[in-house]
Formats: C-alpha cells, sequence, structure tokens
C-alpha cells in the first residue's frame, strides 16, 4: 500500500459512511402500459445533500462517474444525486458498495437491490413469474412500507389477476 | 501498510463520511448563575441514528472511545452519540477529525468547534473578553441561527452590559 492507496481507501470508506447516513436504495413501482404487467421497476440509488455545501454529492458522483445531480425540491435548497441507468447501477454502484460494504443494517436493503438489478439485467422480470419475485422482495425493501405495500399489491393483482397469479409458482 | 492498517483506514473514513451526514459540532449557550456573565457555552458533539440501525454510533462510540448513546427524544426511535467532556472532546473527537477530516463545508463548524474547545480548556472562557470573543464564534457556527444569534446577544447584553462590553476590544 502506498499513500495514496491510503488516501483512496480513507476516500471510498468516507464515502460508504456519507450513504449509510444520507443515502438510498430503492425500487419503485411505476405504471407503464407497454410493460406487459402493466407496471415496471425502477431501481434507483440516491444521495441526498444540503444544498450550502453541495462537495460531499460531487465527489460521490466524481469516484463513481455515473449519475446526475439535481434539486431535491423546489420547496428548499436540496440537492440529490440520482443513479437509475442500470449498467451504471451494476458496473459502478453495485460494485463499489460490494467492495466498501455498508455498515448499518441499510446493508440489507442493498444486497436485496443488488440482487434486483442483476435479476433484471439478464431481463427475469419480463417473464411473469419473474416480475413477482422481484416484486415481492422490492415491497420487503427500506422497512417494508406496509401502506404502500398493500396498495401495490392490490393495484397490481386487480389490474391483471390472472396474469399475475399464473406467473407464480 | 498492512491489510489491517488499510481497514483501519477505511473505518477511519466511513466514520468521518457518515459524520459529516449526520454529525454535529455546536456550542450552546446556556443560563449559570455560577458563571461570572451568568452563561456558559457548552461545546457538544453529536451524531444521530435511526433507532433500527444502532450499530453505526455504537461503532463511533467504540472508535472514539469516549462519550454515551441515549435515545434523540421520547417521540422517536432515534438515537443519538454524544460527547460533551471537554477533555474526550479534544483528545478523541478533536484528535480524529483532526487526522480524518470532513469534506464538506461542515469543516468550517468542526474547525470553530476545535478552536473553542482549545480556548476552553486553556480557560479564556473564563475571562470576560474571552467569553466574548468565544461566544461570538459560537454563534457564527452551524449557519449562524440568525434568531438565536440576536435573542444570545441581546440577552447576555441585557444581563451584563458592562461586563461583556467592558471585556470586549
Amino acid at each position: 500500500m502506498t499513500g495514496a492507496d491510503n488516501q483512496q481507501e480513507r476516500l471510498d470508506g468516507y464515502i460508504a459512511g456519507y450513504v449509510d447516513g444520507e443515502g438510498s436504495f430503492s425500487v419503485s413501482v411505476q405504471r407503464n402500459r407497454t410493460c406487459r404487467v402493466g407496471f415496471q421497476l425502477v431501481p434507483e440509488f440516491h444521495v441526498s445533500q444540503n444544498g450550502d455545501r453541495a462537495q460531499v454529492v460531487e465527489l460521490i458522483r466524481g469516484r463513481l462517474g455515473c449519475g446526475y445531480i439535481k434539486p431535491n425540491s423546489k420547496r428548499d435548497r436540496a440537492l440529490v444525486f440520482v443513479v437509475r441507468e442500470r449498467r451504471a447501477l451494476l458496473d459502478s454502484v453495485i460494485h463499489f458498495f460490494e467492495r466498501v460494504p455498508l455498515l448499518s443494517s441499510k446493508r440489507t436493503d442493498f444486497e436485496k437491490f443488488a440482487h434486483i438489478v442483476r435479476r433484471m439485467v439478464l431481463g427475469h422480470h419480463r417473464t411473469l413469474a419473474g416480475f413477482g419475485e422481484l416484486l415481492e422482495e422490492a415491497l420487503s425493501m427500506n422497512g417494508g412500507g406496509r401502506f404502500r405495500q398493500v396498495q401495490w399489491r392490490e393495484l397490481v393483482a386487480f389490474q391483471n389477476p390472472q396474469r399475475l397469479y399464473a406467473g407464480q409458482g
């Protein structure tokens, strides 16, 4: 190890620590009529930061070499760094946090996220069975979001009853 | 550098990153009739964490070897790691973040904090001039807190007009 490696290890650790506090790995469910089940799964990695101190999101974008920074909302000055592009999620984001792991239980969400993205890269979400399986996993992330879960399960089942259940088991 | 050093660098980086997001260096002003100016400065380092994932605050307390963890409030499950003991702030907290710096502009607050704690260890706050100087610096931290600033300035001036102004310049 050289001094430069040492600095790099510390910087990578810094990014993991910052992301463990302010980052989020999520998979949202969105309507999309062009998809077979009428919905799509949208994996997203994001990290927020107060607009007064944008340095960290810029540093993370620079290190990961992907994604974009945008205002979080019109109401405040917060910025958010976002990666949605699937290949960038896999090659950059997931690769990074497998090498430099999160240390809180947010790591469980990251592992589910990585599993879902890998399955999607292989096209598993395009089969009904695969979509159902990934939907279940997505809904179990980030504390489960109980109300959202019920809502989406019912909506998907209502819109595509035979399709969704035909695809399971 | 060995593999263990490497892991340690990464862990220390992680702590700096987490603290840059979720930590705070502050100096509050509290009434204290036993102090000459009627108020005291209370430097505090704290780091918050959702109670569902207490691992990180425990890890930080373990690494810094000082402070305590308590519920943040009765209303939620958040925990907070707190260091107020002046010698621990100096020997452990300040020493750590001087070696492994914050990378956002929160670093400016940390530097003011370190300066105030060092001055207090030397007893500068016990003179009226010293107290006035450190109060100014404390009030300029964490975005200035405009309302709080006016309030405290007026309060201190009101209670000890000649003392406070006599101590300046």
